[in-house]
């Protein structure tokens, strides 16, 4: 059940679990490019490449490419992030060599239609609408505005009506060319896929795909202070933050079993403190997001505006709590549910095929279950919490809010304060 | 790998399949006992039930229970529906009895404390809150209140912050009492558990569920009509919908099938006509909620405010046209994307273990894959265009708009003209 690997010529790994008892396949392609990769102009086009894949190629149609996958029962999706695009499916295992054809037809034929692109623009003006009416995703667009101010990190996945506005099948094409390279692409499958097939399709059909490729992205530099946004929201929403850390620190999975403590599931400190004995919201957690040189850790809550005050103060205060007294039993807890996570991935194709092609991209290996088994293991209690200490002390705050003025003012003089005084 | 059922003397049925290649477990308890069976004032208090269940039994605090099912990795969660509230885990297979344990502790001996009910009272007026900042969900919020006035399934799931505010201990005792009953109870598990086990430990604690128990809510009575709530968004969001079926319609399926065709997945029709070829959106769908004696059926989608006009006459002529010329084509394509839905369900645990307890609470027993099938490719090319054209006939169409005014009132009076048309 180990996940087999083959490195092709041009730098793409293909890497595949086979999972015996299954019927169906989860299958894609990676790529170690995302928003982190656009220059201020470009802001966006990494995600409207992603778009634009799907968007027709020299043999099939955009109609075609969406009824060729569901004619067969499958179903064809992607996402881009900050760092990295997948390009994936779900079909039948039978239907694997019939998914590859048409990812790597649309990763390496785009027809790229100036009216296609015109059409595209627009469905991506109209994504960023609905993203600016959702409080929970404007909230950490804020956030990480202010964590990481002018930087490629600091700007929208999305990219502006502007700059998506101003893209052509001429920029498509040079960042495809620039972004795009074999030792920057990872092909994965799980489930009911043959590992010798996928190597055979993928090798012949992968083959304009140029070698070579430099994945570097300019070095994060983490800042902090305050975002802030008035709007007429029943909630106060808000994101208090610190730098988190990269997938590459020592201290990563420490930074992870704390980060649970804090605010993971509901024996957190910060469900039972914040929404269990105050019952001053609905959600709150902590989160910790890791980039290949940096992260960023923080908590999400929203309240009734007249209480974000008191919530924000007890976030600072549980924050702190934790980093001081943090113990055996939660921790244990902690790696308990990291552990069942772990398995819960084994079980399912597609988390499992998107797994083992993050590995890839960032440790350049699939990694054993054992092994992540033994670090979640090896973290001390006082590893736990010297990492609690690490991130307070590791510089200015990030506080982003979004709501009615009162709430969102009251708080920020806390986050403020908290500010002067790291 | 068929499920096996148990009926135990208090009405209460045991569903378990058993999946061998799982290390986890997903298991649960399903009541047919949802917003539907409430009177005015007691709107929300489902819910609200569902909430309580994890604030505390005799046994155990509201802590312990969330410490205990962490300690192990598992988690516990609830959702609560129109209909039905489920409560379910997801454990590693040795922790089934641990997690039932929990689980029937929870449903049996509730400790409904003041304190913690009027924390949790808050916290739900903290949800209800989070959901009216929420377009996708406020709008859906919007459509059910005008397509059953004054009914329940008209009323918000959650209820009101004053109907919620309202409930106390004794309210939710007598709720509990009179609609958690042994014949309207479900236990099911899927993945690592063991039936027999399963159903001698549900046996021994479920022994307080008293058996009969009324499920039947009063009918529904489909009204129809505008429901428009102006708001600084960016975009316009809207639904127009109708009457949809019963889940035990002759026509079922096939209206799911129609559906489908008009507006499931990227070769639907809605998605080729208004985004692809368009540019209008970035989301749209269509939708099919089926009841026990009645369903909704329905498109949303969200626009810049400018396009809300164009956008809802296209969708009116696409469902049109999808009722006169729905062909062959579409409609294999739209039974095997549900066929492999069907068959993908089969593997996850969590997915299989709601399908079969679902299965037992609508038709009294687990439907096998095949008879599912059947059923799907029994649908004729006629039956499609046939349902889709009763639905259109069948009454006042609803239409519900968010957003600016003018985007909102354009729409609104497109859909006002179709209502007397019809």
């Amino acid at each position: 059940m180990s996940p087999r690997v083959t490195k092709l010529e041009s730098g793409i790994s293909v890497v595949t679990d086979r999972m015996p008892h299954l019927e169906t396949a989860s299958l894609g392609i990676w790529v170690a490019a995302g928003s982190r990769h656009e220059t201020p102009s470009e802001n966006g086009i990494s995600h409207l490449l992603e778009h634009m894949a799907f968007k027709g190629t020299a043999r099939r149609s955009a109609r075609q490419i969406a009824e060729e996958i569901e004619a067969v029962g499958g179903d064809l999706n992607a996402s881009t992030g900050f760092e990295a695009t997948g390009y994936y499916a779900r079909v039948l295992g039978n239907d694997v060599p019939l998914a590859f054809d048409i990812l790597t037809d649309i990763l390496t034929a785009p027809a790229f239609d100036p009216d296609e692109l015109a059409r595209e623009q627009n469905v991506i003006v109209q994504e960023i609408g609905a993203a600016n009416d959702a409080p929970e995703d404007l909230i950490f667009e804020l956030f990480q505005k202010r964590a990481f101010p002018d930087q490629p990190l600091g700007r929208p996945i999305l990219g502006t009506p502007q700059t998506v506005r101003a893209q052509s099948p001429a920029t498509l094409r040079a960042y495809m060319a620039s972004h795009y390279r074999g030792s920057r692409m990872v092909v994965a499958a799980a489930g009911a896929a043959d590992h010798d097939r996928i190597v055979e399709d993928v090798t012949r059909r992968l083959g304009p795909i140029a070698g070579g490729g430099n994945s570097a992205a300019t070095p994060a530099r983490y800042s902090g202070g305050l975002e802030i946004g008035v709007r007429d929201l029943e909630q106060a929403h808000i994101v208090l933050g610190l730098e988190g850390r990269s997938y590459h620190a020592p201290d990563f999975f420490a930074v992870q079993i704390f980060g649970n403590i804090l605010g993971g599931g509901s024996s957190s400190r910060l469900f039972q403190e914040v929404r269990e004995k105050r019952g001053l919201c609905y959600s709150i957690y902590a989160f910790h997001a890791a980039y290949s040189d940096t992260g960023t850790f923080g908590v999400y809550a929203g309240s009734d505006p007249a209480d974000s005050g008191e919530l924000l103060d007890v976030v600072i205060a549980e924050l702190a709590a934790a980093a001081e007294k943090a113990d055996g039993v939660e921790i244990d807890r902690a790696k308990a549910m990291m552990k069942v996570s772990l398995l819960m991935a084994l079980e399912s194709s597609g988390a499992r095929a998107d797994q083992i092609a993050r590995q890839i991209l960032v440790y350049g290996r699939p990694v054993p279950l054992e092994e992540l088994v033994r670090r979640i293991d090896a973290v001390s209690v006082e590893d736990v919490r010297a990492a609690g200490r690490a991130l307070i002390a590791s510089g200015r705050p990030t506080f982003a809010g979004l709501g009615p003025r009162a709430g969102i003012e009251s708080a920020a003089r806390i986050a403020e304060n908290l500010g002067r005084a790291a």
